[in-house]
């Protein structure tokens, strides 16, 4: 089974494939976007609970998961979806954690295990475990896994086939609530590692909390040039503008929240990248053409390795054509 | 037609279809890589030319290239393939051009048209240019498609199927050369605007080279943190950042020298792009959580647009699934 984090080895375990009470007797679901939403699908394509009570705050998005029939019953009221569930699965902004932590925490049945989706791990913990009342119950998980859409119509079931998911329990969490967790995610065709919190913000800082800042920012960047033209901008985007939109386009209010609560190694990670790029334009100004070939010849073996570990597709283009090809 | 460039409107107008002496009798491509080859296979696939003279400096190329059959003869000399043709296309890195006007220069047919597909414009005219026996019939162009892959096998007929090609003939350039030119792109699938060189420049700068230098860039300081391992970046890649590597598996010769040759306007964007994100950096820093929000909302729109106009599929994540799926 996997075991809890150890203060001294931040990456604790890959996981085996793990056996749990699956199906569960009711799931719910708090938090009906995109990552909520395919999970739903996903539960319910699987066979993984018995009941599918899925919450939302925003009432049109309560009815419109009604009316997608993505869950088995759907509520306005998180503690409402809550009450009686084996595990409470919590897909709302970080910054909202808290609160449904608050909501469900006096309903909780004994023994429901509580987990959440959120992009940070280690804000995610001070901010719901306090709410909860048996904190060795409390599995945060983070499904390295998305689309720049959101919404309840964004999701779909097959969304964690072959990415990871990364389950952060904090010291002292029971196993048993770790490797049900893990047999959940695992049941959604995902790949489950174990790490602490803290190792976890690092990690996406680099891999998502980083790339997503800097896709946000060359978009705005190019959006205020005023010698060249937002149609410019946007007819020749095949040169390589348009794959930072795509990201640029992720949920504004997700992203907001996650910059805010992984402030210290976002920080650091765009310390790193800001002295790597003024080296850069020193070369360039410079005329520094090894300096140049040698960054550009080293970046190729990174896409080959995401490639071999069947994390990209290895179509040219990411196999995109124009519509209608 | 479309007029020569005019040095008080950079940009001159998009071009009505234009009809012109197609197919050629002779077309030659100086350089058989990712975009020579794809050109090849156009101008085979659509009848654009009776011969299509294919030329690379590297023997194994020229080899690898009459194995594919993707023109009607294969030389290793740049001024042989040249002799007799009505257009001579150079397809070599922007650093290697000036060396392929010097060799083409003194065996140019009467009234031959010379063009490029560099992806800088200013410099290819200054290196071109000088070596050219008549200087009204020199009419650069930048394809702005490709892949991140490199070589004669990465090509493909359809590579430029609405996309966009830019002329950016110098001032005194025939008419009807640019109008000969931008019929034989709108025959592969493009769409053709004309512009001049330094304007060229600066709209690359923003749409396509930036990205590249902050693709690569990104690459790069992922691969140098130490407290994360570059198996832990590659397995969590799916985050945002193998959106980036994409990019950077691009050739590092023709980027180099894309770099070294547009100095000024990726140096001035580089800038604008760096300004930008330290007051974003302050923003996360203070918490300022409005204005990631504010600018979040403003690049969705960026994206909308860029699918709208068909520069990108609309499909999520790119359409992309892993293997198999």
């Amino acid at each position: 089974m996997t075991p809890a984090p150890d203060k001294d080895s931040p990456v604790v375990s890959s996981s085996s494939p793990a056996t749990g009470p699956l199906p569960f007797g009711r799931l719910a679901i708090v938090g009906v976007g995109l990552i909520g939403s395919s999970l739903a699908r996903a539960a319910l394509a699987r066979g993984l609970a018995g009941e599918v009570a899925l919450a939302d705050a925003d009432p049109a998005v309560v009815a419109r998961a009604a009316e997608l029939g993505i869950g088995t019953s759907f509520h306005a009221d998180a503690a409402e979806a809550a009450a009686g569930a084996d595990l409470v699965i919590s897909c709302v902004p970080v910054g909202a954690c808290g609160l449904v932590a608050e909501a469900i925490g006096p309903v909780l049945k004994p023994g429901a295990i509580v987990s959440d989706v959120g992009s940070v791990k280690a804000a995610v913990v001070e901010r719901m475990l306090p709410h909860l009342p048996e904190k060795d119950r409390f599995v945060p998980a983070h499904p390295v896994a998305g689309t720049e859409f959101s919404g309840p119509d964004a999701g779909f079931a097959d969304l964690f086939e072959g990415r990871w998911s990364i389950l952060t329990p904090p010291p002292g969490t029971a196993e048993e609530a770790i490797s049900t967790v893990a047999a959940f995610w695992e049941a959604c065709g995902a790949n489950v590692e174990t790490m602490t919190p803290a190792h976890h913000d690092l990690v996406l800082a680099i891999t998502s909390h980083l790339p997503h800042l800097i896709a946000y920012n060359i978009v705005g960047t190019a959006a205020d040039i005023e010698e060249v033209t937002q149609s410019e901008v946007i007819k020749f985007s095949a040169g390589g503008f348009r794959d930072f939109t795509r990201i640029a386009a992720s949920d504004p209010t997700m992203w907001r929240d996650i910059f805010l609560n992984n402030k210290l190694a976002v920080l650091e990670a765009l310390g790193r990248f800001s002295e790597d790029l003024a080296a850069l334009q020193r070369a360039i100004r410079w005329g520094d053409g090894d300096a140049l070939f040698n960054l550009f010849t080293r970046t190729r073996a990174i896409r080959r390795s995401i490639i071999d570990v069947g994390q990209d597709t290895p179509s040219p283009d990411f196999g995109r054509r124009p519509p209608g090809k």
